[in-house]
């Protein structure tokens, strides 16, 4: 079998065959941008999803969860609004989400509990019923196969750029698409409490194979990311499988077309898991973190993790500073094991620590580096293992400062 | 036993009886501000103390634990400096740290394992022994028992206020002083990776009674604070106690004079944690989180941790925003048990969450409260358990990038 996976230009939630989408106005967002998307597959799916871990769970997850539990569950649409979370609402709140779910059933002629809904936004107001109603009308009317990147416009918040892509490649002789649309930009933190994504694919898969390819794939690309360490009540990444490709069954998560497809979402996940990082609120600087030979993978996260969480490290590379010493802080706090006499890191190409001490190097030349480009390579060598595990942040700017500081939407 | 603890007016690490103290400017800091202190006790001491949990250690907290370790060790001076911490410096950071000693042990006649080494500042670079041997040799000179509040300016680093104050109260018919100076302003979090903090006592105690006083009141002080979630490789609490005051020996943790002594120390580090949390860098507010209802103490330090090191909920209490979305979320992400729908928060005596809703409340005042004064209050009730923790923090502003992100001494 030949393993090539390649992006889809302009890609989206709708390249699989048989998804439909659209991304329209209703009237939350003050500033008449699209708040509403909507998201339709003509066959029914089988879907996996991973949630936030946050225990004051928004009324969208528990209402989502809900539906999709049942092992037969067979979900048809997706339902996203921006601009209010319907978080922290108690039973209006959940009234509310299931409320949304009948609209859209309603103007799509399918059942309720095939409805995946979901919100972000302000915490601890009410979502406006009748706008909400208002925009899944026009949306349904508006579903159509060009209709991803619109939707993918539709669930930003204080995202810069909307996030969207597809990939394809060939099982045996039928082609396999993958596509999606996410959100981010802050509260990004690892734990699956992370952001919005939706991910539609054509790969007649089981639901055991999809379960497990989506929890694989999130671990390495969107637990592997945090812009601020906070975790939202609201976030999911769902992928709805419609089977549309009509290739052989994916049916046993030893074979190579497993493997092929695992392969395929993680590719996907990582390009959406980068470009939240990339977005970060404010961000000025993509940083990219690897850490190697520590005893677990699992260690090797948690110190990738302290580095990138760190306010000081970010601060100091928003600055274009190599303050090394920050860097190192966070190496030692983090749980994991090490021995501080064998720790070496590199920023870029450079190495500025080695078995543990800070040593000479082009201070200056560092310096320009990091003050003229916007991405930042640290790579840090614990020296006692073979463990290996790279995460993504931004910096921490005046502009976070900023966002946060005079938040409305 | 009357329980009288009181401040005195002015006090520092040379309130005790038998305690000396010099801060002087050695030439480190380019300011030309002070930046060596040198403590010094007449009679031997007992001492004990808590040190960086951050696997990174610098140079001088290995010094210090080595000359601490002894079950004998007799403790007669402290050295610190600021500007350079000696931190990440191999094997010569260490030969530096030890030729510290040995130059205060000259200077003032002792022996090199009777001093406590402590350094503050820049990570990564040598400490200038010349400037050191200079600056040792005029504290020395010296010291005085009004030499504390300079003891205590030698210390600073970011820090724009100095830190130090003593309290007394009587056991029996005896006065004990506890006295101490702290420096701290960024890189403050708990599990005493937090600053350095030098204690002095005149009280006549065993040093299993002072070992328990002081970890126990670290816990509830040091340890319940943050500016940043970030811990640093040099930090320190030494508290050194010398019986000059020639009370009746506190020798048993069950009796009443150790509780008045532990009392007493809880009360001046009290004073010298929100002190640091107060003056955390760039800060504009002082933030007390109070959570009851927990399970366990743990957990409710737990969670007020997790909301104190929210970037999110920081900015928006900079900006006078009442977001009571990120209070949520960040008490939903924190390692402790709680049901969603019991949750009540109050921003100083506005209710603004009811067992998990947000509910409507007079915004505007709020936030004009919040916009006016320095300090904001927020508790939250779990109705669970009984259990309650309180910490301390401040807000994060445009001045904390500032400072970190052009962070030169």
């Amino acid at each position: 079998m030949k393993k090539e996976i390649a992006f889809v230009s302009d890609g989206s939630v709708t390249t699989p065959i048989g998804f439909l989408a659209a991304g329209v106005h209703c009237g939350i967002k003050a500033n008449g941008k699209k708040d509403l998307a909507l998201i339709y597959s003509e066959r029914p799916c089988i879907a996996a999803g991973t949630f936030t871990t946050n225990k004051m769970k928004a009324a969208p997850v528990i209402v989502t969860q809900e539906n999709l539990r049942p092992a037969q569950a067979s979900i048809k649409a997706i339902v996203a609004n921006s601009g209010i979370a319907n978080s922290c609402t108690g039973k209006q709140g959940i009234m509310d989400a299931r409320e949304t779910c009948d609209l859209v059933a309603k103007a799509l002629n399918i059942l309720p509990e095939q409805v995946v809904v979901a919100s972000t936004g302000r915490i601890g107001i009410r979502l406006p019923m009748d706008k909400i109603a208002q925009g899944i009308t026009e949306a349904a009317k508006k579903l159509s196969s060009a209709g991803g990147i619109d939707a993918a416009h539709a669930i930003m918040t204080t995202d810069t750029f909307p996030k969207y892509g597809a990939v394809k490649f060939k099982l045996n002789q039928t082609t396999i698409h993958i596509g999606g649309i996410a959100k981010g930009a802050g509260m990004i933190a690892p734990k699956m409490a992370t952001m919005l994504c939706f991910v539609t694919t054509d790969a007649d898969i089981t639901k055991t194979c999809l379960k497990k390819a989506l929890s694989n794939a999130v671990e390495v690309t969107f637990n592997s990311i945090t812009v601020d360490g906070d975790t939202s009540t609201n976030d999911m990444v769902v992928l709805l499988a419609n089977g549309a490709a009509k290739n052989e069954r994916i049916n046993n998560v030893s074979s190579d077309s497993y493997r092929l497809f695992e392969e395929a979402l993680t590719m996907l996940l990582r390009h959406f898991a980068q470009a939240i990082a990339r977005d970060g609120e404010g961000s000025t600087k993509f940083i990219e973190i690897t850490v190697k030979g520590a005893v677990t993978e699992q260690e090797a996260k948690a110190i990738g993790l302290t580095v990138a969480n760190s306010n000081l490290v970010k601060c100091s590379l928003f600055g274009g500073d190599p303050n090394i010493g920050r860097i190192a802080a966070a190496i030692g706090r983090a749980p994991a094991r090490l021995s501080a006499e064998k720790v070496s890191v590199w920023i870029n190409d450079t190495c500025v620590m080695r078995d543990g001490t800070i040593i000479e190097f082009d201070r200056e030349r560092l310096r320009s580096q990091l003050k003229s480009s916007p991405n930042v390579f640290i790579q840090i060598d614990l020296a006692l293992g073979k463990a290996s595990w790279t995460v993504w942040t931004c910096d921490l700017t005046y502009d976070y400062v900023r966002l946060n500081a005079e938040y409305e939407i």
